[in-house]
């Protein structure tokens, strides 16, 4: 192939084969290069197919498979504390009665929430961040949710923002004021009154969210207290996301399909007649294996049922200090496959393109094309299934976000 | 506290609280230190405690937790390939049959371990060990068993003395000659013949293993045949270890304890007479919840039981290429509490003094006291109940094998 002038890039990745994720499968690219300029994808193919090109860097992966950068889109990564004390409290045989007299639970994760600073949020959270990036992660969703008042849940949503402006990292944020009831508040209506009124319009006017997301369950709100949270979100012009269908079957999802919700979250009680309502709205079905494993349920999401609807699968470590303390995507990729019975290609899909279409980001993310920003990792394994197959290990070779190399393990990526 | 000369140290560790694991309990020293000469530990205590020394290097660990290096105590590590391919093959709808009559299964681990020179046994295994380093393993036990002929087994045995050798890592090397029937053999009890007559004696006098083991089991080798087999490696002066009542009870361990065996392993069929022979014997019941989560087995070892008679609980990883493709022993810990509900204090114990315990070398190994080897681990954590609470993430700061600093992530403890 010649050009009269060669193609311009900031830089060429060559040396690896590529899943590409288009179309949610694998799409392979064997001995493959791609051609970055600005941080986007200009040229993916064969090697052998490269036009003439005049590359300011060029980088020889050495070999490995090369995956678009894994996408958390759901975790709660920032919080004051952890639950480890109550893990191992639990273990010793205390109950959870006598953890929650003592203030535990979420009550627990809320009054250290509060109590913490931004700073000592930022730090507490960066320790869990570069965790997830060890292991392959570009993109992040954050969900506040731990502060459940107008100052606290701005403060939450703020280290999301400084997160991803330190970190080589992009972070979506959203505002899950709907998590639970704070303890200042005795009545969910007036609790919910409280977030449309005054929450989500400062959450909106401050552009510091990037969608809105409720707790739709007997434990926290009703489908009926969350469609009221949702009108003003979407009055506002912000997306929704939905946690529904985890211990009992609500209707949540039904009711966050009328809003064309980006995902609905948990779902392992959905039934089907939701599942086709899901299927009409476009919504994501988001599965969070970490929590699955950690409660020790038994019901198990309806992947048949997804499957047959079409629904998009995407995975996610759920991070949080309760229910699923998880700080690797590519472990849920393997619980997804072992628990849930997805095959790799959905696990890869799941964690990738699919996670991007839960936030509403396959535009720009989720796969790689032309077009597309160029987040990657280069993995030393020798086909792609390998990346759900091991339970755990240090696979990550080569991590790039938007055009750039930054392994975001402990000692590198740190905040500049 | 004064002394006449000051204790001459070649190393000092101070700036974080220590687990010691003394007697399987945290037994924790807040504010500690810990001095080292020629790799073995001289004092440890409150660092305000310390007598006047003169160190050749002094570390501030900079807080976190120190405990012991983690031991993993059963691991197969080396083999050729991988079954990735199975794996995805399986959750495809592939049922065992058709995998088997292509050759799959731990067949196609043998043809491939036989295929596999040293060098390339050394570079696949190399990179599984460094990711069971990167998450805090200082010791491994290394099984052959993808051999099952006097050449092949010797050349696993060699790749784990090699390991040994190349990395900062200690490892304990283990005969499972007795793993699974190799091709050429027909019968089972012409094949112990052969181990008994050919492979243990020239193992022994080699000196390439630490230990014998065998897997007995209705698929593998039946009590009577483990039998002979020991008695073989008892009169060689080789200590045995044994896989059994994994799927049914056997009686393995109960014939494996008369010989004064190591380790009981997986044994969730055990029966109560057999876990009080193994109080008699001083047996360890090796835990492996990595294959139990993978094989989604539903019989738990009897934990109750096991507490009751006050046997040791290790816990392992079982790496393998089937049933227990783990690569982190960290999170066999909180897989041993999620499903095993193993205390995270019962859990460290199990990966730290009684999984060296299991490898016979408790005087040495397993607890950081006076007389034992600097083998530590610095963790940035708030307590010792974190390393079992998080599901997988980066939370090594600093790893010492000997006394000496190497990381063994992937780009440090290379081989020298
Ligand atoms: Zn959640
Ligand atoms: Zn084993």
């Amino acid at each position: 192939m010649t050009n009269d002038t060669p193609m311009k890039l900031d830089s060429l990745w060559r040396g690896a084969n590529v899943a590409t994720m288009k179309s949610g499968q694998y799409s392979v690219i064997e001995n493959a290069a791609i051609g970055v300029v600005s941080g986007r994808i200009v040229w993916i193919g064969k090697a052998r197919d490269l036009p003439d090109y005049d590359a300011q860097t060029e980088h020889d992966l050495g070999g490995g498979w090369v995956t678009p950068g894994l996408i958390d889109c759901h975790t709660h990564l920032v919080f004051g504390g952890n639950r480890a004390g109550e893990f191992e409290q639990r273990l010793n045989g205390v109950s959870y009665q006598e953890i929650a007299k003592q203030g535990g639970g979420i009550a627990s994760s809320v009054k250290a929430t509060r109590d913490a600073s931004e700073a000592e949020l930022i730090t507490s959270a960066s320790r869990r961040l570069k965790s997830l990036m060890a292991d392959g992660v570009t993109t992040v969703e954050i969900k506040s949710g731990y502060g459940l008042s107008l100052d606290s849940e701005l403060k939450m949503l703020n280290v999301a923002t400084q997160l991803g402006k330190q970190f080589p990292v992009t972070v979506k944020r959203t505002c899950l004021a709907a998590h639970a009831m704070p303890p200042e508040f005795d009545d969910k209506d007036a609790y919910i009154d409280y977030l449309c009124e005054t929450v989500l319009p400062k959450v909106a006017e401050l552009r510091v969210a990037d969608a809105v997301d409720a707790f739709c369950e007997g434990i926290a709100f009703s489908t009926e207290q969350v469609e009221r949270y949702f009108k003003t979100a979407e009055s506002l012009g912000l997306p929704v996301k939905i946690h529904a269908e985890q211990l009992t079957s609500q209707g949540g999802t039904r009711m966050a399909s009328s809003f064309k919700a980006l995902s609905a979250d948990h779902i392992e009680f959905i039934e089907e007649s939701d599942v086709k309502v899901m299927a009409e709205s476009g919504t994501v079905a988001v599965l969070l294996p970490g929590a699955f494993f950690t409660l020790k349920e038994t019901q198990r999401p309806p992947i048949a049922l997804l499957r047959q609807y079409g629904i998009p699968m995407a995975i996610a470590t759920d991070a949080n200090p309760g229910t699923s303390p998880a700080l690797s995507l590519r472990l849920m990729m393997n619980m997804a496959c072992t628990l849930f019975a997805l095959t790799p290609e959905e696990s890869l899909a799941g964690a990738t393109i699919h996670a991007a279409k839960a936030l509403g980001m396959t535009d720009t993310h989720g796969s790689l094309e032309v077009g597309k920003v160029a987040d990657f990792v280069c993995w030393d394994v020798e086909s792609p299934g390998e990346l759900s197959y091991w339970l755990g290990g240090s696979l990550m070779k080569t991590r790039v976000h938007e055009g750039k190399r930054s392994e975001g393990s402990k000692n590198q990526g740190e905040p500049a």
